[in-house]
């Protein structure tokens, strides 16, 4: 018979064990601590309806979805996670208590070009508060990214944080119009990635006077500790009721997080951070791994005043953050940083010599697993030597080898499979040897 | 704004948070048991290419899946996770240690009418093993079925096995060829749904001699004790090698079954399961709630010869099980047997009184948190009685009160949501209270 050429279509990524291991490891770390803070899991359907799902999108969105049609469904896979939110807490909203807290961890689907670590079925996991438009919420965002971000053990990280009002504000406060604003907005959002001439010579395109170009480049130039970056912002003397709700805003999040226990070093006013141009509209937020800065951002959000207007009349502020945890796996794989270890959740492997220790296998097997540890009963026949190369490409810690002599004296041998150590214990004392492991 | 009507396709099952908590709990009852069992995770796309998901089927598949083309691609959601398993073990081959064990948790979609209890989106949770014919691997599977169902506590349930061969031989010895064995196949599969009359009329619209017909009277009228139905099967005096292995490997398999720990009580040979026609050759096992037969069977599987023989030259042998998670849980939630308990993972709410004491909650939030137990630190202003409504409503088994006098006493005040019972203990004691909730 012809055989097909096994192989999966180009963007979905797909780990051998180890990986798996390691990359479920990273989002257990995330899991575990969305709970911790009280979000509430919800799992939404990988199909929306295509009017449901696409009610904003303009074109390019369009282009980049999954759609097509079954019977009589126009049906699109989901390109995120938060349309799905908007359209679970409108649906659901009299059955919700609010604050809504959530976490929502599942795959997401693009159909954009395939590139190096640009996937089109990729792992989101977000949290979001709805419902509040309490600064405290604000505050709570980064402390979550704080305590994740310090399990990874990825080194340090620095969150850096800013507020829409503060850019509309200003802009507001200097007399620039709405339009003119969104182009001023993408050129200060690549500041960083084009140089100090070509910064000004896309300033000068745009129908600014000499002055608002001076307070722009100001404002841009803004640098110091969280609290001088308040003080100066207060110094610019913007007339912007906006402009000073935000830079309260901003003084009050400082304040909080630090309170939050997030150290000062791990956090950063940046007063370039705008994060989209529309749909965000208060606190925004990016965080980066200091070693590796071209990884870029590896937890973004912000603040949102009216998350489902598509689909209910009430409003609905919120405040939420994202971790694209396939794109940021890729990238450490690259980097060297993550490195799978095992290539099974079991340490431990129980090897009977021959078929006559079977049983007796059976029961120390037995006994493991009724102290919680994970372990594989290796039942293959054949040479020893077959066995020890199982148990050696598997990566287990020990193997737990039993044969005549064993089960005659009610023992087992246990072999560090690192140290290549043996030891023999007696039966009753397997329990305790498997408890300290 | 027209407001577009928040939904969902018919067929794609959402839950509220609290039975998403308790959906997830029984999940992770499935993964904690597949991993105590060495059994490595994967996760392979949702989308595979055509070719490769729909090689083996015939139209039938083809009407049931999603496909549709993306530019180049032609691409299909899958629609089971075992032709995804059987591409990955070809794909990878080269770089997977055999006999591969490996667990599978994941939605997949399947385009056919929606109805009650059936689903178009659904999740399967699998286990195989992959590599091995040893009878020590069946007899795994339902030592993990008996592990998963006990913890569930829904009641008695019986593991239903059988053993292809014991059928094929069976037709085999009595003189009965392939095509018309899997008539009578189908007619033994219904056994159950259809009266005794209709059973010998469907028999005898096929082509069988009296003698035949007698003898699968003789086979679908066995009873007993598994070890009865074992000897009485050998002495039916079928003339067939495959009939003779097939029940050896049943009695191999009742005895391992014993020896790692499942009651007797708790499994049943069961001559007349087939598990369809072409894919199982061995041992086939089916499950069923004792309480509730209704359901169906919850786990099913068994043996097969060749797992990837559309991908690859190397005969794959292997044996798995699924548990079909979302059908189960529909029925259990209809019958009631599952009940949501909690709208949060966390059952503490810390509760300022006022904005006075926002800094001191912050403090108390942090060390429960730091003693590993979920809260949420309630951030909202207003009147301690929406506090409290908002405390009732989620559900918390304790409400962290603090006021004026815990701040001044350095304290907090612990209310039991439940009994409405109060206590004031020492800030100091609270690590203490929380690490015995």
């Amino acid at each position: 018979m012809n055989k097909i050429k096994p192989r999966t279509p180009s963007g979905f990524p797909e780990y051998l064990p180890d990986e798996q291991i390691e990359f479920n490891r990273l989002m257990s770390i995330i899991r575990n601590t969305y709970e911790l803070y009280g979000f509430s899991p919800i799992d939404t359907p990988d199909l929306e309806l295509s009017d449901i799902l696409l009610t904003k999108s303009g074109g390019e969105t369009e282009q980049q979805v999954y759609r097509f049609t079954k019977g009589s469904n126009d049906l699109t896979m989901r390109f995120d996670l938060t349309v799905p939110l908007a359209r679970y807490t409108a649906q659901h909203e009299g059955e919700l208590v609010f604050p809504f807290r959530r976490y929502h961890i599942g795959k997401v689907h693009r159909g954009e070009r395939a590139q190096a670590g640009r996937f089109r079925e990729f792992y989101q996991c977000d949290i979001d508060v709805i419902g509040s438009d309490n600064v405290a919420i604000d505050a709570e965002m980064p402390a979550v990214i704080n305590d994740i971000f310090e399990k990874f053990n990825f080194g340090e990280f620095t969150i850096r944080i800013n507020n829409r009002l503060v850019l509309n504000g200003f802009f507001e406060g200097i007399g620039i119009n709405d339009n003119i604003s969104k182009n001023v907005l993408r050129i200060i959002d690549k500041i960083e990635k084009i140089s100090r001439e070509d910064f000004l010579g896309e300033l000068k395109k745009e129908a600014l006077d000499e002055s608002q170009i001076a307070k722009i480049i100001e404002f841009t130039n803004i640098t110091g500790s969280n609290h001088e970056i308040i003080n100066k912002l207060e110094d610019l003397g913007v007339e912007s009721d906006n402009f000073q709700l935000g830079v309260n805003k901003l003084r009050q999040l400082i304040d909080l997080m630090t309170k939050m226990g997030i150290p000062e070093n791990r956090f950063k006013v940046d007063l370039k951070i705008a994060r989209g141009l529309d749909y965000y509209t208060g606190t925004v937020y990016e965080t980066f791994l200091n070693d590796y800065p071209e990884i870029g951002s590896v937890c973004s959000g912000g603040r949102y005043d009216d998350l489902a207007s598509h689909y209910t009349n009430s409003k609905l502020p919120g405040v939420g953050i994202s971790i694209g945890l396939s794109r940021l796996f890729y990238k450490l794989r690259e980097l060297d940083i993550v490195k799978p270890k095992a290539i099974s959740p079991a340490k431990i492997v129980v090897i009977p010599l021959d078929n006559n220790q079977f049983n007796y296998a059976i029961k120390a097997t037995d006994l493991i697993r009724k102290n919680h540890k994970s372990v594989i009963l290796y039942s293959e026949t054949g040479a020893i030597k077959k066995k020890m190369r199982y148990a050696d490409r598997m990566g287990f810690d020990f193997a737990i080898l039993i044969g005549e002599d064993e089960v005659k004296n009610n023992s087992v041998s246990i072999k560090n499979m690192h140290s290549s150590e043996s030891a023999t214990v007696s039966f009753s004392k397997l329990a305790d040897f498997v408890n300290h492991i």
